[in-house]
């Protein structure tokens, strides 16, 4: 029955070995950060990626990770376990040209999932197919989280680190991911805490926080975080921004809900706007720095421990030269996870960590 | 067709002239908010109250509002066109031993309304007896609001007036309603803006905003206001608290939505420990204040405007030295709108408009 796989914390979602991931028409880097999460750390359970329009290519080519994985035009002949919606589009709804493709999915019985805002399972003809061809659908966004906070404290003996940024998209999962990896490679009890539709496909598991009716938002993400507190370290993925104009909520809820001792900023290289808003210009790092440690300390005392520089549309000499500059602005250690990897950071997290236990 | 008053904005709301507020085993100050709410506001509209362990009181004798209401322990007799389930109960959930009371609200045709997180019309027991009743079942809290920021500023010609507070259920929702009329009162054209159910249920229009999904609240705002922008001063209805455990993220989606340029900071004297919740400390004003700025600002320049004391655990001296301190202290009006009238307020928003318009 479909239904009961629409959980967000399945974590049937992890045991997918032959995935597609659909990105037709969105094969852009800012669209199909999703495909590009998973290319990077799924990669070994990807198959292909498809796209009518760049069918031929390799996902090296197309988004410079996967390899030699290839851009399909259809499913034909591929044995595919599960179609992943794999874009990130704004306001969350599905392509109207993408419904043939998740007709044929469906009817192949490939399960489908999604993390748009428009559910698959609400579809009456997507879920009429499913439950012909017994195809599951499942959808990352639906929950039904209900939880309220109880303003009580959570477990000191748990680190909780948590990644903000000074905009969407500029690789907070990311940064979250390659911390708690290296964490975990230094022989530490680290978790990785997926709070949007790319982590929890990645992760098998977490919250769909920017889909969580508002009362709730804090109250499950509280939740979330005391049902992983037998981790020594957390690391929580952040989302949009303190000073975005449409996700705000979403960051404050999530800052309050997880109640962080240290803090990570990220932020990308150059960029000068946010990102798919016209125009807007972004607040600097100061004024967000500052914004996020005294929304965080409302509930908690937090610290900034480190920023992450995305350094994607820079030269490595512009990284050098910015890394040293907030380094000495700051005081805290600063790295570009892609060109340095993310020890500086997860040095940073035990650096805390031995402080606290002192 | 029943599910289709199910909007949040039906001005239907506003055409009842026999209500009968339901607090039932809930008839405390805390709990019937919505009732004292509606009894100030819409006393007119209402007939009775109905709790059937009160019955035989009348409301000025249970809540101090309503005078001569008859609190009532059923419906019979009454004649009335509503029943408004009128608590603001944690979790939002309808009490089990209520649903004996709604079958019969619903197999007499009389329409209900409920501000509940549970929505009546998703009750298969309720919408088949309303459907061959023809009663309305109307959820004030449910809503399909999917919208994003553009973030472009708002129109400057109309001044933007946002309550805040020290928590939540201390009398934000009041102190909108009190300066919006004395604003009309002196003339001018001030609207009030409704963001909560009692607020909505009241004007007859607005947005529950704590129950709209995390991505969409800033966004789902900014567009009521601006669907309302052609009046000259909006008073918009503030929610929780900045720093409240469950409810910051609703909070701060609504202050950034709304983009104010001026606050009216509420509170209530005495009040310690965040109201529902088990001994957790309430920030103090100074620090309050300078996060709602901060925070407002991050979006559009903000200034603190005048200060609402609750007084209704206090005396007229406490109220009055407390007054003077803090209109000492942030250096803007304060008064007790219960006690002074709200004409203080009123006056410093005349003094902002003034000054922008300079």
């Amino acid at each position: 029955r479909y239904l009961k796989d629409s959980s967000p914390s399945s974590t049937r979602l992890s045991r997918y070995r032959r995935i597609v991931l659909l990105t037709d028409g969105f094969s852009t880097p800012f669209y199909a950060k999703t495909a590009i999460g998973l290319l990077r750390y799924r990669g070994n359970d990807v198959v292909a990626v498809l796209d009518r329009k760049c069918a031929g290519q390799s996902t090296g080519e197309l988004f410079g990770v996967g390899d030699a994985t290839p851009v399909v035009g259809s499913l034909d002949g591929l044995h595919a376990d599960a179609l992943f919606l794999a874009t990130a589009l704004v306001g969350g709804r599905i392509p109207e040209n993408w419904r043939r493709i998740l007709f044929d999915a469906i009817g192949k019985g490939i399960d489908v999932i999604s993390g748009t805002h428009e559910f698959l399972s609400e579809d009456k003809e997507f879920s009429k197919l499913a439950e012909a061809s017994g195809a599951n659908l499942i959808d990352v966004r639906r929950n039904m989280a209900r939880e309220t906070s109880t303003g009580q404290p959570l477990h000191e003996g748990c680190l909780r680190i948590h990644t903000v940024g000074q905009d969407c998209t500029l690789g907070k999962m990311v940064v979250s991911l390659e911390v708690q990896r290296q964490l975990a490679q230094d022989g530490l009890d680290a978790q990785f805490i997926a709070t949007g539709q790319t982590g929890i496909m990645i992760s098998g598991q977490g919250l769909p926080v920017d889909c969580i009716v508002g009362d709730f938002i804090n109250g499950s993400v509280e939740s979330l975080v005391r049902r992983n507190e037998h981790h020594d370290i957390l690391v929580i993925e952040g989302q949009g921004s303190i000073s975005h104009p449409s996700f705000s909520a979403v960051t404050l809820g999530l800052l309050h809900g997880c109640a962080p001792h240290g803090l990570i900023y990220c932020y990308e290289l150059g960029r000068q706007t946010v990102k798919g808003l016209d125009g807007v210009p972004l607040l600097d790092h100061r004024t967000l720095i500052d914004a996020y440690l005294a929304n965080a300390s409302l509930r908690q005392p937090s610290e900034l421990i480190g920023i992450a520089i995305n350094g994607r549309n820079a030269s490595a000499n512009e990284v050098e030269s910015e890394k040293r500059e907030l380094e000495a602005r700051f005081n805290v250690p600063a790295c570009d996870v892609y060109r340095h990897g993310a020890k500086p950071l997860a040095d940073a997290v035990l650096r805390l960590d031995a402080e606290r236990k002192r």
